[in-house]
């Protein structure tokens, strides 16, 4: 805070207020809001129906329940401009009618994404929050080689989808967070949303699936086939292959985002599938799904030990089929540390 | 947008775009954003990744993708100052971090919620808005009558947490957004997070849950009791029922909000409760669980047919016990229409 001349940071919804309270704001219509003196003590606006769930921590923070006639933002706006704080932080997720109306209510302060403050400090992941990385990691391994041994033709992609979620539940995770399950040419969209199409023979089925466990992220993506795959699907899945093992290898401490993410773009383009690898190479993961560091052309960033981040090349191609294979790498002073271990080749399913 | 000198409106997350256009924006750090300007065509911008989601509706909207070398905020910002639009309406949720970054991109331009426009239309529900109400109601009703037949003591919260989503999916809805599940002192706790507390003799259990069906979403509270209830439990609980009466009975059309929460409070206060009922009594309902109308003290709006919303009062006594009645209820022109049936009284459960 201090580096950005920021007075007061403020922290809503998304992941911020619990890395540095443990209590997670709920994503309704009445605000919470932790409010964060650089000099002073913080206090988190709570209302007064949620109090009864917050854990008080006074050496971190008191809580300042609202009633349901009082007015939340100007319970902030005192709180933050008793210091006539020029200068304000929010978190990046805070809803935007919160935002317009502490703009209102402190005109002379200057707003900037609190992200500025905290993504360089919830990028670089502790021993403890590593081991909770790779705790979350051997759970959909273990779905993932489990899905190798069961039957895709003739279930929705939906059910397949229910059947990743209870498999991750059933492993000690407390939420999932997503299941895509995208067969056949909806294996060229990316984030399908799994629907009623019934998986046939010879479809591609891309699975990619995470959850939380001990407020920690898991994601993986692993590639099935139904039967033998055609010649075209064996043929991206192969240059794929080689681009995930290339980006993962380039992912060492001191190397920039960017440069892991024009690795796997490299032996993808040189196949001639450039054009069809439409996203980022990876995202950073931790108590989001999706944080920094962003593995992404653009970013100069260089890797920094106890960086944790998804490495995820993907091949598409619109109307026919497509292809993905997703590790969570952590970078380490002694090279890239893949946390997933589940095999990574196509997996041959009935 | 006329009325309120609205140039653009600006969509992204949360339930005004897929009012609008069927499409839902993903929550992530990717912005989508629909561009609508009073004259002119509208533009859904969207992540390239995301565009094959997309169900193009050439008379509502284009969409224009953006590859991950874009940068988005810039995008909008052209298309909505293309008009030099003076005053902009942004979706309440939109993330803050990207209203800040379309406050520096378009520094002329003053940002209004969107809500301001959007609220009253979505709050007025139609026939076919109403029937999916009643059908996700219908659901909820079934999960809450089951639930008296089964056991509660010996089990974790969690457990009958999960139990009422699984009931809630089997039943049909596509989504379960919460359930709580709050015994013996938890129950005095309305937004409690059902945990590793086992449910003995004796103790109340609020079960508070919904989940989304066709878009369109459930809510319903019902209190249960292990065997007999205490005296105090009792008293709290017949208090309560004639306020969640009273207050359904008041919701007729030309009502104002706050006379509906007046009318339940009114019940309430003359028993000596007053200073446990923590919560205002109510909340519309539609595509999101909360949104306009609220049932709270200094919201005079008057109750139109096709409100829909929820009646539910509750009594909390700290570190003791508490119950909570809740059902949605549809402002007609007949009258208060009930849309959930389950039976109202306290449940004895084994």
């Amino acid at each position: 805070m201090d580096e950005l001349g920021v007075d007061v940071l403020l922290l809503s919804v998304g992941a911020d207020l619990p890395y540095f309270t443990g209590y997670t704001a709920m994503p309704l219509e009445r605000l919470t809001m932790l409010v964060l003196p650089r000099d002073g003590e913080a206090t988190l606006v709570v209302p007064a129906l949620e109090a009864p769930r917050v854990e008080e921590r006074p050496e971190a923070f008191t809580a300042r329940p609202w009633a349901e006639t009082e007015d939340p933002v100007a319970i902030v706006a005192a709180l933050a401009g008793a210091g006539s704080a020029p200068r304000a932080a929010i978190g990046d997720r805070t809803w935007a009618t919160f935002l317009l109306g502490l703009q209102e209510a402190l005109p002379q302060t200057a707003f900037l994404p609190a992200s500025r403050v905290t993504a360089p400090l919830r990028a670089v992941k502790d021993a403890a929050e590593i081991d909770a990385l790779r705790a979350a990691a051997r759970v959909v391994d273990a779905v993932a080689l489990a899905m190798r041994e069961r039957p895709f033709a003739g279930r929705t992609e939906a059910d397949i989808a229910r059947e990743l979620v209870d498999r991750m539940l059933e492993g000690g995770h407390e939420r999932a967070n997503f299941a895509i399950v995208a067969s056949g040419p909806n294996a060229a969209s990316p984030h399908h949303e799994p629907g009623d199409r019934v998986v046939a023979a010879g479809d591609p089925v891309v699975c990619d699936f995470g959850g939380t466990m001990a407020g920690y992220c898991s994601d993986i993506t692993r590639t099935f086939v139904v039967g033998q795959p055609s010649g075209e699907l064996a043929d991206i899945y192969e240059v794929l292959f080689r681009a995930q093992e290339e980006a993962v290898r380039t992912a060492r401490v001191g190397v920039s985002c960017e440069a892991v993410d024009a690795a796997a773009r490299t032996v993808i383009g040189a196949a001639g599938y450039g054009d069809y690898f439409i996203h980022r190479t990876g995202h950073g993961i931790g108590l989001e799904e999706h944080e920094d560091p962003y593995l992404v052309s653009g970013n100069a960033t260089p890797l920094a030990a106890g960086h944790a981040f998804s490495v995820e090349p993907g091949i598409y191609l619109p109307g026919r089929c497509g292809a993905r294979i997703e590790d969570i790498v952590v970078a380490t002073e002694h090279g890239p540390e893949r946390l997933n271990e589940a095999p990574r080749e196509l997996a041959v399913v009935g």
